[in-house]
């Protein structure tokens, strides 16, 4: 009776991180608290927050929204200028308090503490060849594995060890690495999880979306480069470059839906892709209808940018439920039945007698996007053209992203004409990844528009596992 | 450090209710609680549901969200297949978990159970008068003074003893009641507060609002009519109807702000006359400039409006972080000062350079208003043009809704040109009375409008406490 | 699989009070959070505390332990020098958090605050006749009863509306009281519950025992007469003292049980009355063995008195484990026959190959002592010989004491032979009702003694309900 | 405001562990819950569970009591039919929940899950060894330590692994392991930490003290010998006896204060010494008086050994409150000196005009000894002699006591005669240390005793830090 408030159709993120260092002195978990607010679209399931005052590390992390994980009187007793926050959304399979992030171990030089946003492809080898030296784990996080490397070369200083360790490490990662007296972030050499850095009154912030560092006040300098370790401390902020090259492949699902409209990320706006998105989705499918509307919230942007260039008027078809939170009692099968339905409401005025354009940012299942269609036409939409402002997603993400196996991926599996017809819509309209790529903005090929599309076209960044077809 | 939910510039409904008889012996609970979570937006402090089963009546209320109050193993308790519940906001005042609803009570022929919506006027003289004759009172709520004054009549039965009841009330109520065996919902003869009627699977629903009957799969039927009492039992809908006249004046700010714009109140659709107010605002002070936004999310049906008629293109300007909850670590004003900020942000690619019309639901006191241009201003906005969907609110409610004295409505003191100084903004536009009368699709003179119109033109529909100046 | 911890083989009482009035205008809410938890032994499921400051009135009351109801912030926040108490054990069928007492109400007067210990044997007449003149009630307790007859009666001021109010009832109270400026305390004419006053630094406070003033730092000035009226105010401590004469009757389970040892009731020392009955006992019932032990806490005064008087070592040969707490998960009967046993343990020292004289304090339905005999046998006892400081309980009471029916009252239904063989016991005595007069110091016949044992030979000083064989 | 439970005036105990095998399949969560509910003397600041079904692990622990921790539901959760458990007490600088054990890692050949009683003497200098090597900690407790070196060990099999573990350990412990299939009991080889094994209805269980095998129904089959490796897996239970030999040295305050008196410990029956101990002391330091009362609870065996040597008669002089619990509001000094306390409180009957011996256990700072004999003669007692049967405490322990440093040992600093004074006692009589070997009822040399009295008389078992005399 009880789901978990992500088991929706839709992708998940599995992380998001923060670091403040406060060159003043002052206390920073508050402002590491605003920040996981404003990153709490990435990961609901725990939230954690460590600090240190130069001497001293103090950490609390637990299940749970940022808002029920801490209160006053928890953060009032985490003293320290410089901290890092992490707020997780984890498949089942590692939903346990122990996983819960930021990691703090002591080692040789010090403390550690670690906070990660992504996914490292070689996490399982890399531990095993430190089990047969004798190391033992105590979580399932690739946080600990990146911690134990860090500790073997720590005689060579932090930031070459970091340097060693990324060298061994394969896949997506966005770090946020603490010591007693340095705040460092580190993005994988494809840059597959985004992290920015601000400035902010009396030192420097980094997160993984610049609308954290809005929230507590901080102004966006850039992003931290694929490869860069950016070390901030004493001496300020200084750069450690990566040193060898690769293709740049940002995650294009944090455009297309992760990352808040109000965010940056390098050189692309977030809300002007999405709505650019609409646009092109507009000229690659038209349609003749009397409204444009959007499924709540995520795709609002896409469906203004299809309603500005159609000339079909824009209006909210579909009233969220904000109240519902992230459990509760959910309806039996019986009550659904009998028409029972939380989450969202149509309004009707906008509806009846209409000929609607839906537009969504992804179809994953396609379980949502029938049941929306459903509830459209019992209102009286005369025809539902859904308009999907991502293209068909046939491939399993390895990089952070909690893809379902390929046998439930709608589009790995039917045509465009069988989707239609298992949604029940009128027509359906999947923007090209061309069109995707130039909404960003640029007109290039592919390979050089700097995103990973793997979930669209198979071709991984780097060697992924091989999908058998029967996986779970 | 810590502040209320509710602690914004707007105004606040008192309270939802909604009631459920089921035929067939099911019990209501949990469909009680989806419906409570469709209202939820209508009161966030403290819920409860009261349930029957024609032999014993049981119980649960708190202060909290519905999502707080209930849970799976509380909801399974309560059994019954008759039930009202209730969600409340409050003023500081009685802020007390002994003030939450359904109030239960036994008297002579039984039980019954409460849940009320609305504000009486003479509930201290009908309480004083009760108290003379040695009644005591456990709750400072108005439903106590129905309860003790319905048990006072008990001889009659249920229904005569609700009509003598209403003869003694003066002011704004919807009520669900609740007895052994019978669900009745009361209307009070100027249907200031609203209250719906719907058909279930198996038996009949009333909501203050139509959306909560959509949720729990109920079909609306009507609006409980002003005066109106309506009994459901065994005997199915039974309707006594008002016998007396009186002038309709439900509370136009359900219209405005209220209600959730997917609900239906009478022939009025809610999301339509927003809209339309957008257009008739357009009409009423037009603009030149480059976007529409609003001010999220009760300001957004309006400013989808404007846009259409304005022919300026809408898009989304702020962005509301929806994780904040109702209570929260609150930034000190020094971290404010700093641009700490959790509520609201700019997307700035629709901001930046842009000449901006902002659409707001009212304005209250002027201080969100300020804040929400300081914003769109630091984000590069070119000009600010504020358009308000309500008149100037100039005069204290006293049916239920939460107004600050007037001393702190900044339209009751100040002209519109010194509020448009106050608040920043180049422009201000407040929608003409008449305009917001014909957005209802009527054309019709204010008296006959059926709206309560008294916080913007004082022509209270009853008599009311004389405003000094100078109360709190 | 969870149970309540007082689903044990006793009798228990139903409540303990306690009020403090602070003339020097300090806070009584940390002392009357001390004071409860010096009466918790009284009543463990809900506890509460009411204060006025003179003007205002605040309360908290919740289901649960002193220690799990209270906290420094909620202590804090009740303001005021004058305040009430109260704790609560209840019947299953009355746990609901709307029993807990203190009951604050306002009347025509201002507020009056009440707790409660006692039973009213005519509450639903009272109650019956209240509801046919329209009152309601929102409780199942008695204190709503007196509450509303307080205020029926309030033109006379409140202590001639007291007086009325003791006329109408009957059964048993001893009731801490509260208006906005005034304590009061009031006992039945029978004097069936204990209540005491003391004086504080700086004022007064009554209690249901005396060890609760200890607890407090008050001196113990003496017991609140039967049908006394105390008044505590600004003009100090004004007795209004019963003008009718009855039998006096303290219930004589508070000597033998309920009372902590350290308490004084009248004349009687709990601890001396008890250990008195043990030397009794003693002689009533003498028998050759090794050993005598307790059933811990309660029997253990009594017990130390069989030793002295025999000369047989008194030691412990039973360990209770403090940590159970109120409720926990409770072993499976599978589990209880494979020797899972939480609360009580063997000293197999004490035990082994020695004849045991086993002290209790009473025996209700006999399935605990057949528990423990049979512990004491495995543990290698040769023999056991139960003895018990109280007579057969075989009557039920109507005064506030939670009693089983008559049917599940083992010596109301089997001779002391046919127990001893239920019990396993190789002997078992129960002093006689005249031995337990002696104990308590008096040489007098049992209608002059003071108390009431009604409990052992059905002498109730009012009348009560015919007891059937069948009821439940 | 707030006070740790454990902030009195005794020497307290660090741990207590248990671990079940189960070889019917038959799942232990609950038994072990049952026996951590009596070991929980031993720690009340965090408890947990670990548990296996030999394919996966699962635990649970958390800050608070076992009865805090568990509830039904987490407890069903917890499936597997080998389990280990853990209560801790901790001083206050590590007490964070992150130190709570048990502790479980993965490593090279599965898992292993560690529940530790004792104090590691070269903790530090390991871990700073391993740390050389690039481990890292997450904790701060041994059990990680030994985790890591145990996981070092892997390529031997666990028997041999912990046996080169326990060739690198100096210090105290008594350790349950637990791996995927095998149940594993430690001891060091001075035995300084108590630990037995006992036969289940279809397994054996292993802990602290036998009172918790006789709570889940196991039957006592002996101590676990000093530097015993027992084994219990699908073979049944097999020892891997020390094949070194050193000198027996069990905590002797196991015997005095720590271990529960229904508690066996080699051929020691713990109640039996106490009792003869307070014999011992009768005899050593006889006087006259009237009563002899204890220091409830731990001083009431050598009380009721005092009473019988002496032939004056035992009573209980003081009553302790059952439900003040581990934390809650503690009195200000302003009401300590109005009299408020909350603990204990004087049966008056027993001590008012009395000559009185009091028996304590221990006294370490000598502040409560202080308090109780002030309340005493408060409430009236003639004399106050107080009698402990615990030779002088002069030394700190290394071995998982948390003794205070020596400045606040009042023995360490004052003679008999100045601490008499300083307790306002008329006399004071410590039992001698032949005194306390001869209650064990053996008669030889300390040397041979077997226990560890190094607080006694500073003749540790093995080399401890050099004491500075500021050290804190």
């Amino acid at each position: 009776m009880f789901k978990s408030y992500n088991a929706d159709d839709k992708l998940h993120e599995e992380c998001g991180v923060i670091g403040i260092y406060d060159s003043d002195g002052e206390d920073v978990a508050d402002k590491l608290c605003y920040g996981l607010l404003a990153l709490q679209h990435r990961g609901q399931e725990s939230a954690g927050i460590a600090v240190s005052n130069g001497d001293k590390v103090d950490y609390h992390k637990d299940m749970g929204l940022v808002t029920e994980v801490f209160n006053k009187e928890i953060v009032n007793k985490l003293k320290g200028n410089i901290g890092i926050g992490h707020v997780r959304y984890s498949t089942t399979g590692d939903s346990h308090v122990y996983n819960a992030q930021p990691l703090v171990v002591k080692y040789r030089n010090g403390s550690i503490s670690l906070a990660h946003n992504g996914n490292l492809v070689n996490a399982n080898t890399v531990r095993e060849m430190l089990e047969d030296e004798g190391v033992v784990f105590q979580t399932s996080t690739d946080s600990e594995v990146v911690a134990n490397l860090m500790a073997r070369y720590h005689k060579n200083g932090i930031e070459k060890s970091i340097k060693k360790v990324m060298g061994l490490l394969k896949g997506a990662y966005a770090l946020t690495i603490m010591t007693d007296n340095k705040l460092i972030a580190v993005r994988d050499p494809h840059g597959l999880r985004p992290l920015c850095v601000g400035k902010t009154k009396s030192g420097y912030a980094v997160a993984s979306e610049s609308c954290a560092l809005d929230t507590i006040g901080a102004e966006l300098i850039r992003d931290v480069k694929p490869g860069e370790i950016l070390v901030i401390d004493e001496n300020g902020l200084n750069s450690v470059p990566n040193d060898k090259w690769c293709r740049k492949s940002l995650c294009v699902f944090e455009l297309i839906y992760f990352a808040r409209p109000d965010s940056l990320m390098g050189e692309t706006d977030i809300y002007k892709s999405r709505r650019e998105a609409g646009k092109i989705l507009a000229r690659e499918y038209p349609v003749d209808a009397d409204v444009v509307i959007s499924v709540p919230d995520s795709g609002t942007a896409a469906a203004i940018g299809y309603a500005e260039e159609s000339g079909i008027p824009y209006t909210e078809g579909l009233i969220k439920n904000r109240y519902i939170g992230r459990t509760f009692i959910q309806p039996t099968q019986q009550l659904r039945e009998q028409g029972v339905k939380l989450k969202l409401n149509v309004v009707h005025e906008n509806i009846r007698g209409k000929r609607v354009i839906l537009v969504d940012d992804s179809i994953v299942r396609g379980t949502t996007s029938r049941r929306i269609v459903d509830m459209l036409k019992n209102a009286g939409a005369k025809e539902v053209h859904v308009r999907v402002s991502s293209p068909p997603v046939k491939y399993s993400c390895y990089f952070g992203i909690d893809t379902p196996n390929r046998q439930k991926l709608i589009a790995a599996n039917y045509t465009v004409e069988e989707i239609t017809e298992q949604i029940h819509a009128d027509s359906l309209g999947y923007i090209s990844i061309e069109g995707l790529i130039r909404s960003t903005g640029k007109d290039e090929e592919l390979q050089r528009s700097g995103f990973c599309m793997a979930c669209f076209n198979g071709d991984y960044p780097m060697e992924v596992p091989k999908q058998s077809d029967d996986d779970n």
